[in-house]
């Protein structure tokens, strides 16, 4: 059937999504929104999540169906739930309802499908099921999403292109995503001196973010042990004299994300060393925001958190050296083990099942380079990207203690000296950084980085958790 | 390598169970733990959940390992994890040392299994990406668990009887997750009036089970729309005439569950109609309870709690008519919609995998009767066994609104009558029931029943968070 046109926000913004693809590609393309996911058995599931790229599209976390984009059109494909699901799931809207909703120009049940398949690119989701599926009605494999061929490659690129910089309902939907992600940093703040243990703080911040009917866009490190990056135990018991690092996130009904890290004292108090270390990380922070605009490499501010780091360190003795020459042979990566940040979007890494398809820009390759390997995003900074500003030191073992880099950097670490800052495992600072026309905003400013604010925080002053 | 006998208690434990399946099956069996799966992109997974029949048999969720059972010993298949992944995951332990935690009779990597295949059978997990490799590995075709062949399916039946009761080591798991299960109802109680909506109240309950460092058994339901047996949706505005009904349930670490609903009102007073209905559900599952011993049906506790039902309802002017003739032709499962419970085990519907291969007892089949096809249970009660008792009482529209419904119960029930119970959407009382030598006990008995009760932990009487 055919519908009139839907004026309303969403409706728009996903016609303006496609009328934007429509002037990329000249072939059909057909998203799949993929299927809920066995846990234990076939019943117990895990939450269901839309594909990123199906939701850019088709707006809404849609079970089982696909779309249809040809010429800047929508055709939906989705079966009506059966009667008898009404008992256990309630009354779903039906087919024609949610095609209004988003603005589809036509809707029909999935056996039609089949009729749409001829020269369709398509995007591999993450689910075998679906993929199974995707490959299947197509009639061809399909490589995993970042290896795609074709116009399979050519769809990939143009949806990078477009999902690259946020319209204005995405940026809604980042703004309440970073909004209930701060609410949650305060309240792991507020919560640590009560909390018995790390999972205590984890469930203060899972929680604010529960209230707000969102769910978490990655795994929640909440964690005494912040040298491991992505540590996902909660168990310790919380001392005085730890650090807490926090890198949580809310994610929308929607499926947009925020990403935030903040690093404070259990005691509510920093330490001399954890305080003069936290400053290091903090300055870095704030040089790589107030370096951001439009036409800046993103390597670059990489490199300049590098470098004030590098020149923190000498500061405090524990690097020796011209900080330049100590970023050329990635001293800094020594406790800087991770690059500066990412694009944040549907997915906190955005579109990282594209692999560096997304994240490098064409012509563009990871470097070799041990500081600078890890970065995930090394592209000229345009308005309307949103990307994830987090420089961190971290004491790891096995950098620390290799012997290939105890011998490469005997002279540029003063090992004793970093003896003395022994009670600094881990430290990350981490915002959301919008680029705009002529600069930044950082959608997590709400969030405060300063030391003595987050003592304040940490110590129930200044806060009020609604 | 070889290894010394490890006398700890799960160590102890895990050697019981694989002698008693042992003396079941005379062939190798190769079981799978599963990997993590993918949600968005490759590297942002659901929360790891081994399958449960590894778990039973190995102790420990580890990702990606296999074991080997034969003539009571265990040989544990498992890679050590890449050294680069420290930086990522921190140390984890090596093989060795999860061997021993397990009491395994030897170790090898992954790579050595193929020396392990034949004749073996096996238990087709639930993630499609291992199922591959099963049956890659097997060489031969593996359909889904509750349609087993062969050797698989003997391999099916003896895991079935030793599941079906709980050894020492299930116990204690038991009674750890059903005790955070009841402090997570109370939390709820306790936070109900200054909640703004449903997703407050599943923050404060799932928050408790978070802070426990332990996951949820399955989706919570908190709703206010009780009659929707599965709701996922947690939206709704909290009015004051308003039922809650809260179905949460925690699962330990190693993948225990709790499974535990109560239905409370959002006032903390139940109106005369609610607390009415209320009285009959509870009538209904301390009757059951009352008479559960070793040897009775479960299909016969499930004919008393409608019985229960179908009584009450005739007291209350809904139904009309002899309780008996109203059991025989279904007119409780008007409003009475499900089976009287499951299983509880490893799976809150325990082996549910396994279809009513586990459900039922060898040669019985589900009843096509209304008011019996939706029993999940139905096997002769034996002691260690753990099921759940969960009677309810809904008005869910597409029952009694259907036609056939209307015409064929029009003499039984009073519609008038019912329709002065408007603000009874859905109510449920669920417990936990360890079937003893000489009877039971509830588990889960430390959150009242009594709507008096119920009413005193909403308005914050006699309770004390921890």
């Amino acid at each position: 059937m055919e519908y009139s046109p839907n004026t309303d926000f969403l409706a728009l913004a996903l016609r303006q999504r496609r009328q934007k693809l429509a002037n990329l590609i000249n072939f059909p393309v057909l998203l799949w929104s993929g299927g809920k996911i066995s846990r234990n058995y076939p019943a117990n599931t895990f939450p269901f999540r839309a594909s990123s790229h199906f939701l850019y599209f088709a707006g809404l976390p849609l079970e089982n169906a696909v779309i249809y984009l040809k010429d800047g059109k929508l055709e939906l494909f989705i079966d009506n739930a059966h009667p008898s699901k009404t008992l256990w799931q309630g009354e779903t809207p039906k087919r024609e309802e949610i095609a209004n909703r988003i603005g589809a120009d036509a809707a029909f049940p999935l056996s039609d499908l089949e009729s749409r398949v001829r020269n369709a690119a398509t995007i591999a989701v993450q689910d075998y099921s679906t993929l199974l599926q995707q490959s299947q009605l197509l009639d061809r494999p399909l490589p995993i999403a970042k290896s795609p061929n074709g116009i399979d490659l050519e769809l990939t690129k143009a949806i990078i292109s477009l999902r690259l910089t946020h319209d204005r309902a995405a940026l809604a939907e980042l703004r309440q995503a970073t909004a209930v992600t701060v609410e949650a940093h305060k309240a792991g703040m507020a919560a640590t001196s009560k909390a018995k243990n790390e999972a205590g703080i984890r469930a203060a911040m899972e929680s604010k973010i529960i209230t707000e009917n969102m769910t978490f866009a990655y795994p929640s490190i909440v964690t005494t042990r912040g040298e491991i990056l992505h540590n996902e135990h909660y168990h310790h018991p919380l001392q005085k004299g730890d650090l807490l690092l926090a890198d949580v996130g809310a994610e929308t009904a929607m499926g947009w994300a925020g990403d935030v890290t903040r690093t404070w004292p259990i005691s509510g108090k920093f330490s001399p060393t954890q305080r003069a270390i936290y400053d290091v990380v903090l300055a870095a922070h704030d040089a790589c925001i107030a370096k951001m605009l439009p036409g800046v490499e993103y390597v670059d501010i990489h490199l300049l958190a590098a470098q004030v780091i590098a020149e923190g360190l000498v500061d405090l003795g524990i690097l020796q050296g011209q900080p330049d020459d100590l970023v050329e042979m990635d001293a800094h990566a020594l406790f800087f083990v991770h690059g500066i940040g990412h694009l944040i979007g549907l997915d906190v890494h955005d579109m990282e099942d594209f692999g560096d398809l997304a994240g490098y820009q064409e012509g563009r390759v990871r470097s070799n380079r041990f500081g600078l390997n890890y970065l995930r995003l090394n592209r000229t900074l345009q308005p309307g990207m949103l990307v994830s500003i987090e420089p961190g030191f971290y004491q790891v073992s096995g950098i620390l203690n290799s012997q290939k880099n105890r011998l490469k950097y005997q002279n540029v670490v003063n090992w004793d000296k970093l003896e003395q800052f022994a009670d600094v495992r881990g430290i990350r600072i981490e915002d959301d950084v919008l680029i705009t026309e002529t600069g930044t905003e950082v959608l997590t400013a709400n969030l405060p980085t300063h030391a003595e604010e987050i003592e304040q925080l940490v110590n129930g002053c200044g806060i009020e958790i609604k």
